[in-house]
């Protein structure tokens, strides 16, 4: 038998906060890491070179959206999601759990999935745990995720059902899954309860996954709140697996969340904030709409090392905008992924220095003097 | 006084067609070459980078659009469009005589310039052969163009009383005119009719302009129309310097024009075409929403070394352009223009290597087996 392709290194530990590498059969994630988010397999509005020179490692997928079109059949024949997407380098899949909660139309939950209408066409659909595996082994990517059910935070009676459902789909997608050159990582729900946290991080943690993740977080919790159940659920899940935090990529919740010992991150602000004009800073964000940078000759921020930044006044960037100019987006997306993928970057050094308190610290303040 | 930093070297000729090297101050332009077109300060969807890799020279940029918004004023602030869009090579811009006639409301002309309402606002403005020149001096662009009317090409009293016009605004433009680090290129006008065309070829010719451009084609004349006109203009035109064919960009127009010795060309077309999911290709164009491309693992074209082309399939693109995603148009821009580029580097070793006959034959071989 061989070994596995995937391992956990731990590299440093700062508190909580953890550096280390995740190798997989594409490369290795050095973590903690930010995944850019390339929901119908495509970074919205940058090419796969664009997201290397940003220096992206992992790129997440969306299963439901390519279930939907162009489907996995296709994904397969194209040789995979790596190929098709031309992104040789880690690629992780959600389950299509999620999505179907926020997007599809009517639908219908029972012990065994989920049948709903597809956003796009209406056509009728069904997604269970040994389907959702089966799509993501036809896309390919180097971590997969299992099938799980995310309910709104602060509904008790709720989170309740849609955690032990999601535990039980968990148990149904280890015995679906096959593919030994994929990574299946679990998923904690529990809403916004400590208790039900706890219980689900003992229960999936007792599985044998070789990565867990958080589900259901920053889905309308408090800040706090958030913390609390990273803290509750790191405190049961085995140190020596890395940990993803999902839909996560606000950056003063990354430097919240490195603190307590998360290693992965993805979401689609900053490329979302990008379509809509808003660059990511230090010091807040900026809205490039604003008249005030009409004549302002400053990148988006000062000492950024990103393409845009070593090329591109905010007075340029404002012009694109005015003018509805596609190349607006490219840029500033290219920025904001920069900036989170820079500050884990830069949140990693700090751990293996053993300085990520100051790190957070200084970070915080600034975020915190922006808001004032 | 100082040597001007223009000068246009022929390297070989071969029957009329002509490879030389134009010399400005941002740098060499190889000649026969196509020239992308940046309306607003930016190739659409393509970022400088990517301009670069696909091997562009000279990028165009539109005063029309640049005086409306942002204002030339803005742009000089900013120290010129070439830090302004970052494109360091050479720059050409229009006058705003074409888009003037082709785009503004409410126009009305004099015999001193046009008066119009923005076709952004609707406020009224001005432009004069002065004020162009005023314009284009604050943009800053390396080769500038007088102020000109083009007229339909087959009204003969207009074309006639607007290539008079372009003749009096011409000779404005040149006394106007005072940066030695730009070439103002003259206009020859004139419609489809060969005795206006001759009559402004010698008028133009005797103006003592670095460069001369021929307007007025490809706005509803016939190939054979555009290719008697260009044969009747080029004879007289002085030989030693650049012959540029404006908003001309069909890949079978090149070839024939580079054929009746044309150097520079630019048009939209390539980037147009790419947004609305047309591949050009030595076949004639790929239309990449035909389900036909749903399961093609090919690229868009056999052999073509552009990025596009290296890393993706025909089933990807069209999956973009399903999806609605913007990568779509950035990368068959990239391929689009990478072709016309191409068409015109393989053009000039033909002609260098004295074989563009055979070459041009070739190349409408191909266009006229993919019509068929």
């Amino acid at each position: 038998m061989s070994a596995s392709p995937f391992s956990f290194e731990l590299l440093a530990t700062d508190g909580d906060a953890r550096a280390g590498i995740f190798h997989t059969p594409h490369g290795d994630i050095p973590t903690p890491i930010f995944a850019p988010v390339g929901t119908q397999a495509t970074v919205k509005a940058v090419t796969p070179a664009q997201l290397g020179e940003i220096g992206a490692s992992l790129v997440l997928s969306n299963t439901y959206h390519l279930f939907l079109r162009p489907g996995a059949d296709l994904v397969a024949e194209m040789g995979g999601l790596h190929k098709f997407m031309n992104w040789p380098n880690p690629i992780l899949t959600d389950s299509g759990g999620y999505q179907v909660f926020s997007l599809a139309k009517m639908r219908k939950i029972d012990a065994d999935g989920v049948t709903f209408k597809s956003h796009i066409d209406g056509s009728t659909r069904r997604l269970t745990p040994e389907i959702s595996i089966e799509i993501q082994e036809k896309l390919g990517a180097d971590i997969i995720m299992t099938f799980d059910e995310c309910a709104p935070p602060e509904d008790r009676a709720y989170s309740e059902l849609a955690m032990q459902r999601t535990h039980a789909w968990a148990e149904r997608c280890l015995m679906a899954h096959r593919r030994s050159d994929q990574a299946l990582f679990g998923i904690v729900q529990g809403g916004a309860f400590v208790d039900l946290r706890r219980q689900s991080a003992a229960t999936i943690s007792s599985m044998d996954f070789p990565g867990y993740a958080i589900g259901g977080l920053s889905v309308g919790e408090t800040k706090a709140e958030m913390a609390e159940m990273i803290e509750v659920v790191n405190a049961i899940l085995p140190a020596d697996k890395p940990r993803y935090l999902m839909g996560v990529g606000a950056p003063e919740d990354l430097v919240n969340g490195i603190q307590r010992g998360i290693d992965i991150f993805d979401c689609v602000l900053p490329t979302r904030l990008a379509r809509h004009q808003a660059a990511m800073t230090h010091l807040g964000r900026l809205n490039l709409l604003n008249a005030a940078f009409a004549h302002d000759a400053r990148p988006i921020e000062e000492g950024c090392t990103c393409y845009t930044c070593r090329n591109f006044t905010r007075a340029y960037l404002r012009h694109l905008v005015v003018a509805k100019e596609m190349l607006a987006a490219t840029l500033v997306s290219i920025h904001n992924l920069f900036f989170l993928l820079e500050l884990t970057r830069q949140a990693r050094l700090a751990i293996q220095a053993g300085r990520y308190q100051q790190f957070a610290e200084e970070w915080l303040a600034g975020l915190m003097d922006a808001a004032e």
